[in-house]
Order: structure tokens, then C-alpha cells, then sequence
């Protein structure tokens, strides 16, 4: 069967329900690749969720495909592999698809010129990406202590050669980083502006959520009044990057994920069965908030609960 | 004759015609206040622009009230004024309405409580005309060197009695005001998120411009999802103000300012006169092209064409 981005009926997609002995064996008849969401789903800031390094083997022995999806761009995927290692759960690189990839191997689709530079707010994991797809970048942690002079005859300079910026989340966002950006994409002819997403907020720690790459965009949309290429969730460019890797058709993955409007919203548009865990996120009142018209197929307090019917 | 908001008809808004002999005859004797924008109008970075102090000599000797209105907030009303006097130009406090001014009005018209505090996204301006209203504000310049720390078990912790959070442009933006103000405005019940301004750009060195308050702005808005009140242009906060201070009806003020989008809007949405001068961000062909859809009743190189005709 060829892969493809499928529909599923209104009825598949809206059914929203609690996982039973029942649904979970229907689920796991019908699914070949789970598609997971890390923060809220595997782990919360630094710690593991309960019961997820069994579930992973069991899915694993039942021969399902796993792919890790998310959105923070912080890690490139080989610190990713690593987080996931030191977790004590046994990930390659090639089943992590972080937006810090995402936004490199955009770049790669379209025949970003490897002339060019990219000018990046982020972390770490998008300038490694864009290394290890044979981009040059700059940007990024580099100019993290970097502040401006607001004097006269001072000319704040920029790189005419850059033609695109990737924005993500970056604790160590600054004017001078900001100005920069904003430069590159009003004065440099044709610039893109790329966001690896737009979550609002994000479970940095275990504690308490902080604002996410959504914040760092909306920044250089308020300066530029532009907006952004965005490639990860709910864009559906890694599904298409996925499809093209599998032989899967997206009917027969279930997207994982605690955020509605990213994680469910992007297993919909890409035609995927959706199950939503509330171990991050969202809880149960949010999810059946009447202002939510975002439906999961499935819903499960955790990533256990997948396995906890299986005789 | 009453002070009041008034309408003008829909030919005196889209004349658009360039100060000559006769439109400037005509628009000095309908006029009794002047309204200057600053960055752009009066100055640009710390060069005052030519003719400036003549003009202004001259309209006072013609006994027109001058108000100095901008959307620059990093100032209070006090720096202001130095900021005039250093440039050559004697201007008094009361003349003066800058958008760190009508942050702290606002509060004080919607009676916000005393004993709440308010958290500051921005640098003096902000905080020293809301500890002069009364008010008591945290963050601001204190904050510009804070950082966060993401490891487990950290909590950051916020002032759960800020009732308001002013946000205006902050050369030192950093991580730790952007959750500060996230927190509070998400965690706080009624908590209120003001804009001094939503400019996407100043010119805040005469050589270039740079992010304006739109960009701070927005961030919080990515961060929150929510939408703030706007305090400074294009909002007629500022304009109600001014109307209960002068017994003046809107369409005998003339707004003069260099953006078609705050400044010209501004005084349309007020119902004044208004004259774009071409010393700003807006060049003639801005002016002329087909997608704006904002038309001053005149335009002219510089505000020093307004004296240029009078014999």
C-alpha cells in the first residue's frame, strides 16, 4: 500500500474516546507507527513519565514503527538521542524528528543555496541541524550576550548574504538578536522567515510551563510584519518528510501528544489516527472545554495506558 | 464651542494635497492646536531636524497650542522635556504626551488599585511616570540582567498581587521579564496587559531603524495569547485625554507625524486635520502606492514647511 496523507470519516475523528480493553486492541490492530509526542508524553522537563520505557518495548515487540516528534527546537538530534539515553530509554537518531530537523531539511527540500547563510534565534539544536545538512549558519548561541548601542552614527551591520532565519525557542532572546533578524528580513531581497513552531508555552521544567517558540516568532512578526514558514507541529512538512522515509499510510499512525492544537491538530491535518494523553498539558476539563473543537480519536491519562489492556 | 470628537467629511480626509501658499493659509486658519508626533517629526535619533525651533517659535507667536505626542515610551514626561531643552528647544512638561504618560493615565481613569502593582516590560520612562501617578511598579530597567534557570524543581516564582502589566520598547528584553509578565498576566485573576504601542519599528539611531514596542508587544501576545490595551497612537486614549485638558474640538487639531499607521490614523480615528511630513519612515512613494489606504489631508517635506509660506 502506498503511503499517502489520508482522511479519516468525521465519525473516526471525533469520537474521542477513553482508552478501554476494547479501543486500545482496535487501536493496536489498526495502527503500524505510533508517532509521540517527548514533553508532557515521555518525559516533564527532566523526568520520565511513569510506565513509558515498558510501553515503548512492548510496542517494539509488537512491531510497531516509533517515531519521536517535537517541536522544541532546542536539541538537534543527536542531543535528543542522548536526553533519551540518559533517561534510561534507548532512541536512534533516526527516529527523532525535532523541529531543529525539521527546519534544516526544509531548508534541503527546497534547495536552500548552500552559499547563502541562515541567521538563527535558537539554541544549540538548530545551528548542529543546519551543520549537519551542510548549511552555514550564524546567529544563535553566539550572540546570546550580545547587546547594542543606541548612538548616534552607530550603524548596526548585518550579513546581506544571509537569505533565510529560523526562529525557535531561545532563553537567551536579545534586542541585538531580535534587530539582527529584523534586518535580515526587511533588507535582505527575498529573506525567509522560518519558525520551527509557534507553541505559546512549554514545560521547560517540571514545575511549571514558559513561554515557547510561539513568544521568540511573535517577536520578529511584530518587528517585521511578516509571517513565518512554519515547520513543525501543526505543519504538516514532517508528515510529508515522514511519508516519504515509511511506507506507511498516515491512517495507519496514531499521533501521541498532550497539546490539542499542536500534537492532535497536526495528526488531523495529516490524515493520522490521534490519541491524547493528559500527563502534560491539557486535562480532562480542556479537552471537553465546549470553546475546544479539537477532537482527539482517543484519549489516555498516560503512554502506559496503551498497554495496560494487553492480556 | 464644546471640546468633542468630531467627523470630518470623507473629501477633507483623502485631499491629500502638499502644503502650497493657499493649503497652508488655510490650514493655519482652521487650526487652533498642533499635534507633533517627535521621532521622524522633531528629530531623528538625537538630530533635531531643520527648522524645527523656527517653526515652533512661530506657531506659539500665532497662538496655537502645540502638544508633543509620541509613542516612545523608554522616556517619562521630565526626560522628555531634558530631552528638548538638549536639542535647543523649550518645551514644558505639560506639553508633552508620551505613551509612558498615558500608560500610567490609563490606570489612574480606570481607578486601579493602589495597593496592586504593576510589572514592567520597558526602561525608565514607564516606571517613573507610574510611581508618579501613584502606582507602584516592579521589572522595568531591575530586571534587564536577570536570567532564568532551567533545572528541575526550580520554581520561578512571581508577585501574585501585579494587577496590570505595561509593556513598551525594552532594548534589554530578556527571558526572565518574558515569563515574568507571562506568568502573571496566565496565573493572576483580571490581571491587565497593557501596550504603550504596537510600533513594528523605530528610528531609534538616526542611521536605521530598530524593533519598536511591537515587537515586545507581540512576543507577550505569543506567550499568552491574549491581546492588549493600547495606550499610546493609533488608540484615542491619548486623544480623550487631551480633550478633557483643552477646550479644543479634534477639527481644529492637526496631527503632524511621519507614519501613515499611528500617527495619520490616530488623527483620523480623532477626527483632526492632518499633515504627514516626509522626514520620517514614510518616503512619497509609500505615500502614493496603491496598498495604502491611509491619506493624510496634506503631506510636505518637513514641519518647517509650514512657516515657509507665511509672509
Amino acid at each position: 500500500m502506498d503511503g499517502g496523507i489520508t482522511n479519516l470519516t468525521t465519525e473516526e475523528r471525533t469520537n474521542c474516546q477513553r482508552l478501554t480493553p476494547l479501543t486500545t486492541a482496535n487501536l493496536l490492530d489498526s495502527v503500524d507507527a505510533f508517532l509521540f509526542d517527548c514533553d508532557g508524553v515521555i518525559w516533564k522537563g527532566d523526568a520520565l513519565i511513569d510506565g513509558v520505557s515498558d510501553t515503548l518495548d512492548t510496542l517494539r515487540a509488537l512491531g510497531k514503527k516509533l517515531v519521536f516528534v517535537t517541536n522544541n527546537s532546542t536539541k538537534s538530534r543527536r542531543q535528543y538521542a542522548k536526553k533519551f539515553h540518559s533517561v534510561g530509554i534507548s532512541v536512534s537518531e533516526d527516529e527523532i524528528f525535532s523541529s531543529s530537523f525539521a527546519a534544516a531539511m526544509y531548508l534541503k527540500v527546497i534547495d536552500f543555496p548552500k552559499e547563502k547563510k541562515v541567521y538563527v534565534i535558537g539554541e544549540e539544536g538548530i545551528g548542529e541541524e543546519l551543520q549537519l545538512a551542510g548549511f552555514t549558519s550564524l546567529g544563535g548561541p553566539e550572540d546570546g550576550k550580545k547587546t547594542v548601542q543606541l548612538r548616534p552614527n552607530y550603524l548596526f551591520e548585518h550579513d546581506k548574504s544571509v537569505g533565510a532565519v529560523v526562529v525557535g525557542l531561545d532563553q537567551y532572546i536579545n534586542y541585538y538578536k531580535l534587530q539582527y533578524a529584523t534586518l535580515c528580513i526587511r533588507e535582505n531581497p527575498g529573506c525567509l522567515f522560518i519558525a520551527t513552531n509557534r507553541d505559546a508555552v512549554g514545560h521547560l521544567t517540571d514545575l511549571q510551563e514558559w513561554p515557547g517558540a510561539g513568544c521568540m516568532v511573535a517577536a520578529v512578526c511584530g518587528s517585521t510584519q511578516k509571517e513565518p514558514i512554519v515547520v513543525g507541529k501543526p505543519s504538516t512538512f514532517l508528515m510529508e518528510f515522514l511519508l516519504k522515509k515509511f511506507n506507511i499510510p498516515t491512517s495507519r499512525m496514531c499521533m501521541v501528544g498532550d497539546r490539542l492544537d499542536t500534537d492532535i491538530l497536526f495528526g488531523q491535518n495529516a490524515g493520522c489516527r490521534t490519541l491524547l494523553v493528559l500527563s502534560g498539558v491539557t486535562d480532562i476539563s480542556d479537552l471537553q472545554d465546549s470553546k475546544n473543537h479539537i477532537r482527539p480519536e482517543y484519549f489516555a491519562d498516560k503512554v502506559s495506558d496503551i498497554i495496560r489492556f494487553i492480556q
